[in-house]
């Protein structure tokens, strides 16, 4: 995740301003002095977040300063310390709900990834988020779920096409929608159809499309089903699509996951880490005053 | 919620940018034409985001319309039609990610918040949500929270001040702090000391708290508590605080709710509704293209 | 007031923005080298904007140093020194009217509130704020207001409620418009009812209000009024209300503040001090030039 | 004053955020019928804000819809009606204060300035206003003063240069900082100099300026000083200079304007109309329910 | 070119707020009439930006309407009438120059495209764009390489990789580098590398690379290289590369276009269009006033 | 140009965030180390951005480091290094189009106006730019233009006006519309009146106008015309117009430069230094890897 970019520093001013409002009411009882303050985990899991939230402090003051005892994507124990905190006490509350909101978050998704990676583990076959991501968090969503052990999909509707049921259902022939698409994409877009039954994969192969994404087939289906469709790639060619052809399930149970594994897709795909989690409990505490330097 | 606030409208076309970026790459494939659709839920609970979800469409293009077939807060079962749309597929399609992401979020914390609120259910005491709400979401958040039938906390650091363990961890007496900020907060801001001990309680009482909170302290604790802490605040007066408190329970477990219920507290607090709860299943599918108007 | 928020800097910057418009057209006068200056009073008055004139500075240029010889609320003579600035010319010249104009404004609503302040002194009644305020301006204003000794009303339409004449006049009767407001606001929030009549006034505690609002009605009224209201409260009880009940007095002329003050009520609101007040003249002087450092 | 810029939309925007902030809170008792309404004043002066108060209301909802009584710049009485509105109560509602505000300040500033242009009535002399603005309005104040019979001086420091008292104190010599000015300065601007003596001013014409503003001197100097500086003028020649120079009095005594006005001054500037205006008071008193369209 | 964006509401307010400022200062002149006008070539070339500046004048008074004579990508004559315009008078000589503006430069660039493009005719290679391009203006400029027959290369950092030469400089070996982007980007992403030497291409081809752009190489040595360059690729395979390789050149003198397209590339992307463009002239006509409707 | 404005970072901002997106996929490439790299030129121009250049990657980290070798507006040859920077790599990769894209696009309308510039010399009439700028880069245009040796005509809408063409045709005579502007425009405002004819031209000294554009007039009728329209001006007089009047040509062939400098005009406006700009090359080369400090 890229820390430095200018909207990135205006995603923290929203957070920041959300809370905050027209001011924090209890700052007068904090004025002048500086606090030393660490986060403890109250349960085990998979941390995401820290890096960010130093920004977030240094949005509202530039002299805090944070030591990461754990980074981003380790495992963590309850009862852990995962990060010490210097700085005017009057912001150290100020971002305090801010900060573990988003890290608690984060740390949920990543901790759930991390649960259902390791089902997938020795199958060389990863597991990819979706766009089911929450609204205003797509960009630290994503990033927790490779903190977790999985990997991106497309980032949005703009770096890569895929063309779903909706686009279809409204479509005279997939072949034209395809090569509409195709014609006014940047030629480094990887389009990707959606198919729901063996004979629309195999449509969308045919029509020249770079992934193909097998929605709620069983496993059964897939054994058959895939290294057909890989035939039928190699034997397409032009410079923008490709003789091979990129895999990927989805609608897959998280109990099903060493099944479709097995199947000879290339990766699964799942909107479980981001929807099904749960918030990871952390809580900041204050560990004494300092002077202001 | 407001609907119409200018703040509004910037929310929803950041959830818009996040996700449509620098343009849908497969709108080509589906300009110049209208087209119908619905909404349809792929499992029961209560209902979230419908009209918030016309503002974000009519942001896109104001002249996709929608007809709620259930309001926000109305429960819905598996498979039932929750609205319809109509508009220029292009625009459909470029909102419908968004759209789904934002009414699964919140429809899962409604149907979550329900689920608490059923089991307080004849005792008169309110489930309230808390300030752990998804940076970015929060006043929408807490929409869901009162869709699900719960009650509204504060909305954030300045309409309302609390005391909190950090605060107190740091400060040199607790009557002191309570009265800086109520010289420095505007009139009817109402200032809630969280305390962790019957001793932290009555302090807080007699430094002239307007509402008392009690976080993990066990029933049998509060049963005795409370009746003091009446009759304690009977005692005071300032115009600004009240001989009366308001006295909630906090770090409740979800199974004890009831037994929280009886002990004699205002309302119980539960950040749960949102961080426990999981996205509400929807998919959004298209019936049939129409003439351009 | 909290100067470290983010909005507060966008705010900043859109004042700069507004003066400062696409270059000043003096600057190459005054490229390469600092200076220091001072400002001082050209009137005697209570002192506002000192902190928040080194935040505005700072936008321009990190560089800037402020030191603050007078307080923000403290009072000054003609002819006395406020502050002194260091820093490049370039940016001293550039930020210096909107700099003055900020402090000679807020330090007018500062003086005209303390004038005000004086004449409730010993009776212990305070004297408010309102929501009548110049747009853009609302939350340093009323930090203007506390620099004098007023205290704060309400700081919008959302952090308290508060029934007014338009309100009532529209609904069909007082206690069911309470009832929904009550329902959807969050715990904390103080409602508050606007009464022009005794009757109204009775009718609103009934209702459950928090706060009642006196509107030009006289200080013999009030005498009589306002002990039977507080009666009528303290036989109510809902935990979000109280059996108590505050009382406030507006549309006092500036000369009865005194008799009013006497009448039993709580506090008196107020617009004058921001709709009446003229700027405190203050200049900006040039010392020396300095060496770039 | 353009009312259709994306920039006065933004602004009027931040405004509106300011006081509703998350949300109105009564507006749940004010949902689902619309009300017409009226503005009367409460004491006399001259309009000014009508049409941008339209504007404001529409940023809220579109439907809302006024007619003005009274245009911009015309006289009003006391009592006397000055727009009436219709649309949704809760928008009515939400945006009064707002609306009031602003027209209550803008009244104010039009009301004073029109007292002090008939002072100067028959002499030919007009009256401009500064940059002492408040911040954040300069656009709408400067628009007030106008529509009080006076004119604008420079928008800001980028559409004219002046050479002020600080920008002399710190340069070497007048004539080399006005020839720095006058090179990178787009060709249209015009360059002002401030001249506290009559041998300042003098040296001022030699320099190249367009105008000159004298500061504080008595109407005896400047009835000696004026024909003689623009004897001065006549014998310069560059072509964006001229040959004539604009003369302006500033520091003036609001009595002392028509004895001023005899001197021979173009015109006389003063932030007098807007330092010291106090609001104009106007209250929105509500008609009727009307129902929904 | 997606017009419904909020983004590029945002972009296009920009871009007005720019010229217009504090407000037209000719708008008096103007009020109250509505106008019809046209816009008129006075060179040919190819057009691009009319559906944009339809937009924008719409974002300064939704009323003005716009009719396409000649649609995006659509060759004209000198002296060919483009468009007509109906409105309020204020808003279309508000809006005219920035529109001109716009249209003149993006129909420069679709029009230098187009003389390249040509030259390619029937060799089945492309013309792609880059990344050079002017800032703020990528997406606009982008949409008028399309208009002029063109392709897009990525829109920035963010839709594909490419390893440039400052990126090999400062690695310690192309692999390694190629891994650690291949882990950390979506899936989709296609990552491209450099060459300026047959070997750096080679061994981009073993690292894994989707895309080579060979840069400066001659004409001869790429007929050798790029069959080499395909051979090598077809026997590698990881699901997120490919058996195949797309092959790019670039530093190509526009003399040479078709020498180089007969190398075997895949296309040739160039910074010409718009590095090397001339803005096209076109003038707006007014033709008579209207009533207001 | 002002660099520290809080317009100008937004702007800045708005560059990057076009060109990083979500992120720059090559960052983990480049994680952990620091560089230094240099700018050299490809060709031979004028050079202009240096600073500006520096702002930009201070907006990515504040520790990036520029040593300018050229300032802006010297010239340099083909393969002089321009600038030095050291920094974070990933900082200085993510940042180098951007930053390249500004300078190379300014620099060429330096050079470009240095052109144009280099035959006027001798002549004292000099050469103008107008309002055609691309589309959110003005204020830097106009700056490169100064770099080139050129000055700078009116910024916008709002800080002289122009009674163009379509004013004219739209309004019933030329005296009365002129008039309406002078009242409402601030008193600095220099207003300009374009004369396609010597009628029209002698009309506008007439009614008063500070400027005289001339639009495609021949040489030979300038010649005439000139001393003419002089001569009518100096009867003139009111204080916001002048006895002199500026007159300025357009529609100049840029061959004929020198032979319209001879007529008389004050100075020769032309789009050509920014509207026929070809960008400069330059290329940024890396040096070498250094500790992180």
């Amino acid at each position: 995740m890229d820390l430095n970019t200018p909207a990135l520093k205006r995603l923290l001013d929203t957070w920041l301003d959300e809370d905050i409002g027209r001011g924090d009411l209890t700052k007068e009882a904090l004025q002048n002095f500086h606090g030393q303050a660490h986060w403890v985990a109250k349960q085990k899991g998979v941390f995401c977040g820290g890096a960010l939230v130093e920004k977030l402090f240094q949005r509202l003051n530039e002299s805090v300063q944070i030591n990461l005892l754990v980074e981003d994507g380790e495992s963590f124990d309850s009862n852990q310390k995962l990060l010490t905190l210097h700085g005017p006490a009057a912001t150290l509350v100020a971002g305090e709900r801010t900060a573990l909101n988003i890290a608690m978050h984060l740390s949920g998704i990543a901790t759930e990834t991390a649960k259902l990676v390791s089902q997938l583990k020795g199958t060389g076959v990863q597991l990819a988020d979706t766009r089911k991501t929450t609204p205003g968090l797509r960009i630290v969503e994503k990033y927790a779920v490779r903190c977790g052990g999985g990997i991106n999909h497309r980032l949005g509707l703009d770096d890569a096409a895929m063309l779903k049921e909706n686009h279809l259902a409204w479509s005279d022939d997939m072949n034209t929608t395809f090569q509409s698409v195709r014609e006014s994409a940047p030629w480094p877009t990887r389009i990707i159809i959606e198919a729901e039954t063996p004979e629309q994969a195999e449509e969308a192969v045919k029509a020249g499309a770079d992934g193909i994404l097998l929605d709620e087939l069983s496993p059964q289906v897939l054994h058959k089903l895939i290294p057909h469709l890989r035939d039928l790639a190699s034997s397409r060619a032009t410079y923008k699509g490709s003789k091979q052809i990129v895999i990927e399930a989805s609608g897959v149970n998280p109990v099903e996951l060493k099944e479709y594994a097995d199947t000879g897709v290339d990766f699964i795909s799942s909107s479980a880490p981001i929807t099904k989690s749960s918030w990871i409990d952390i809580s900041m505490r204050f560990e004494q005053k300092t002077n202001v330097p």
